[in-house]
């Protein structure tokens, strides 16, 4: 008798389940769902008077979490004509830090009538930026106070992380945080709903919320430090114990029984994030292999015996990907959103005319272009940075820059610049790490970007120097929480005894290899050396204008509204 | 009795002839003519096996030009209802340096059966930019003997200029070289026809072929040092009389009376340079007010009583603009085609809809859009290299940039940065002439960007912090040729004794001027700040990234066509 799992991954703009064999990971049926108010960038989703958010603010709706269970799983069992009963367990992964702030049992602040039009009551979506002053706070207090911890997290904090965040509610919005008797990652948040019982993931502790296995949270004192009335979040607004991954967070309970179409009881995993749960779900389960999940902006995970701090990545977790390595974690902050843009504001009619003749994407259109340019026909040169920098500079305050436009310059030139400079983002990364100690052998690929473009592959292989494979789902972290469902409902309910099990017999990846080319490989080298310059220039503080021409703009929108 | 003039303004695209009433400059009629070859920038327009043009080269058909005289002459005299024998003089203007190689009776050697594949032996236009080898050998031979003349050009010659054009003649095709029996600028080869003689321009002289009143031309001595075979080039392939602006090179042949439906004998006025041309038709015929002709690129032109080397500008010459004063020169080298580039490349499906529905021009769109922008308010800042650095920098190798870019960058927010970019362009330009001893109070602009764009003139203004006013006549060149052709006429046949006296009588400005806004300016002085000290990063040696991805481009598209 077969036995089933099902994976949930919410993404930015969309959740997504995926009911897969628990002996082989072949994926039955797939469903998604559009979040009804997506990514909240401009004004609340509410009745009255327009409440208007600032620049940087990115927020979601919790509801739209729930409608993604309510749709999406019945969806699946249907597909599949799967009984109910054969579905071993359940298990979710989300963005992060995606955090929000909720009553004691479990009700989202925004879903309060009297605070419905407070933008600090809403879920904080990982790409909401506001709190970068709040962030410089975090990291100058913890220099000061030499923090151990912040050398974990590359020296420095994130202001898309966990505390900078919570620490803008106080301190833009005392009477929304006060009314917080828990602030909690949206990942943890799901699950509760889904099992009537709080967790606190290991994943989002520890990468988004400074925890670690020795240590603990950060202390008081340092908490203190940042602002009086921050002494206590860890102790009043924060579950204390920390779930493993893949343990089961509980069983699911009859009201979201109801929703999903699942049994009561069912397992349920502890929530992991999109990037680590992707890891073991595209096969690896040792050190020397790079992960990437290449989407709206690409994640690098990568996993050591050995505990290095390296300046500037994102962090890395005991634990915090697989059970007994220490897990690294990088990241570029626009990849797709970066082609996003370009083909939005910066591709002429002509081009959309002739996709549209041609039957084909406006991407697949651009990448055949770039593709028949040979390295440094373009003439141009990028700097991946149109979302700020996460690794290596993490710096949300530089910007993106185009260099080597001419009249002859041709969309498909900047699009290839625009890819290529992604590539050179994913190299820096590869070579700061392995300069302290974490090898980066080979890498794997999964998400929208590797799955369909041969091109942008071709070009990641020939700029690192290293064979890129693809994973063999094109749903891989919804697998990879598939893979943790079948592991939290354990070998006797049918699952595994462990990830590294659940991976080695439900992971798979694509035939073949994206090898790098060498006449390609030699030729980046010069573009790659006039890109670190130009990183380090505009990066390092040498020249300071991306900041600059940051604050103007600030400074006119405000001058513009009053 | 109404008499009037003939002036023919040959532009980059086209040609355009313009009647005028002597006594006043009213413009009575005017007609264009496109050319029908256009730019030559990427194959001959011959019959057979196609020649292929490489990177950098522009060239011009000369048979076009003959072509506007047939067309346009007998269309405004036709429009305007004007007995030819009240027609006292046609003069011309043209750009520059456009040049080609002609037999001993002037016939272009493109026309030429067994040369007509050759591309050497078409018209190069001023924006044939492929002789930087050798406008490079240029100054450096030029440093190196301590020829005097290169300080008069800035210090530096650039590849648009005569020599440079005639030695890639040379070097490039020594056949073409030795067929040609003159080498002459395309403005003086048109009065040729004309006239059926043969005259060298004063301004092109000056200006293109380093030519000065007290030194004449380069010396054998430097020409040999080039090659051997160029030290004769002066002696051999040049008129060596130069004739002076506003004189009469001849009277108008049987043959062109007959192309243009004016009297045989009427005057022709020695050939001008279109931006030269342009100033007395701008009323300036006084130092410390500058012209500015905006088209495709921009002319700056001044004037002093003094002679001052100032580096990084085109170069100044004696009586080169109007007699009695030193004539400076700067220039831009794209800035209408720095807008043009990016409503051809850079703007989305999105906007060009909108503008059809509302029935305006996509620039008009784009504008409308940007001048409800603050100033600093794109977060944008450009460097206006798309077609090299003309002045100040002298530099073809340099290119764009845009800095700045985040996902949230609107195409209107990029196409005003490009304005801006342009605009502090202009202001080094004026503070470079102004730090080497010539004022420059006011402004006065004419050409299409200036007339039509209100947004375009304020940021120049606000950037640049004086006032611009703006001339009264759409055809500001061909106004400027049409009274050189009457000074050319002479007072006695009811023309001017002086260009000056033309000035005052036929040369108006447009009611009104942009005035500096104060807010803007002390916004702007931000920006320029960070505008120089990228322009000094990029453009004077410290980073050489620009030249560096020039040379791969050239490399990658040699390689692609091997």
């Amino acid at each position: 008798m077969s036995k089933y799992a099902v994976g949930v991954d919410f993404g930015t703009e969309s959740g997504r389940a995926i009911l897969v064999d628990v002996a082989d990971g072949r994926q039955l049926a797939t469903a998604v769902y559009s979040y009804r108010n997506g990514v909240i960038d401009e004004r609340l989703p509410v009745d009255g008077a327009p409440v208007l958010l600032p620049l940087e603010w990115a927020l979601q709706d919790p509801d739209d979490y729930l409608d993604v269970f309510r749709t999406t799983v019945p969806e699946v069992l249907s597909a599949a004509a799967v009984d109910p009963r054969d579905v071993v367990g359940i298990g979710v992964d989300f963005t992060a830090c995606t955090m929000l702030p909720v009553t004691a049992d479990g009700t989202p602040l925004s879903s309060l009538p009297d605070l419905r039009r407070e933008p600090h009551a809403w879920v904080k979506l990982w790409k909401h930026h506001a709190a970068q002053p709040h962030a410089d706070r975090i990291n100058a207090v913890a220099r000061e106070r030499g923090e151990d911890w912040l050398d974990r997290y590359g020296g420095r904090i994130s202001s898309e992380w966990f505390f900078a965040k919570s620490l803008q509610i106080l301190e833009e919005a005392p009477e929304v945080y006060a009314r917080a008797d828990r602030l909690l990652e949206a990942a943890d948040w799901v699950v509760w709903r889904l099992t009537g019982e709080e967790t606190r993931n290991l994943c989002t502790a520890g990468y988004k919320a400074m925890w670690s296995r020795r240590d603990g949270f950060p202390s008081r004192e340092y908490l203190a430090a940042l602002h009086p009335d921050f002494a206590d979040v860890v102790d009043t607004k924060m579950l204390h114990e920390v779930a493993e991954l893949g343990d089961r967070a509980g069983g699911l309970s009859a009201e979201a029984a109801a929703w999903t179409g699942l049994l009561p009881g069912t397992a349920v995993a502890v929530a992991n994030v999109d990037a680590h749960v992707a890891v073991p779900a595209a096969t690896v389960t040792e050190p020397g292999r790079m992960v990437m999940i290449m989407g709206t902006s690409t994640c690098h995970m990568v996993m050591s015996r050995d505990e290095r701090e390296v300046p500037g990545m994102c962090g890395y977790v005991q634990d915090g990907i697989l059970p007994g390595l220490f897990g690294y974690e990088a990241g570029q902050s626009a990849v797709g959103d970066h082609f996003g843009w370009f083909v939005e504001n910066a591709v002429p009619v002509a081009y959309h005319d002739e996709a549209r003749e041609r039957g084909i994407d406006i991407h697949a259109l651009l990448q055949e272009k770039a593709a028949r340019l040979a390295v440094g026909e373009s003439g141009l040169l990028a700097l991946d940075w149109w979302n700020g920098n996460r690794s290596v500079l993490v710096d949300a305050g530089v910007s993106g820059l185009l260099i080597g436009a001419t009249l002859a310059t041709a969309p498909e030139e900047i699009y290839r610049a625009l890819v290529e400079a992604t590539a050179f983002g994913t190299r820096i990364i590869i070579e700061t790490f392995e300069a302290h100690g974490i090898p980066v052998e080979d890498i794997v690929a999964c998400g929208g970007l590797a799955e369909k473009s041969p091109l942008i592959m071709q070009i990641y292989a020939d700029v690192t120097g290293r064979p890129f494979r693809i994973s063999g789902s094109d749903q891989t972290p919804a697998l990879g929480s598939a893979m943790h469902a079948a592991v939290a409902a354990g070998l006797d309910a049918g699952g595994y005894g462990s990830i590294v099990d659940a991976s080695r017999a439900m992971a798979r990846l694509r035939d073949g290899a994206y090898e790098p080319i060498p006449a390609n490989q030699a030729a980046y080298e010069v573009l790659y050396r006039e890109y670190v310059r130009l990183h380090d220039y505009f990066g390092r503080g040498e020249n300071d204008v991306m900041r600059v021409l940051k604050g103007l703009r600030a400074q006119a929108r405000t001058g513009a509204e009053a």
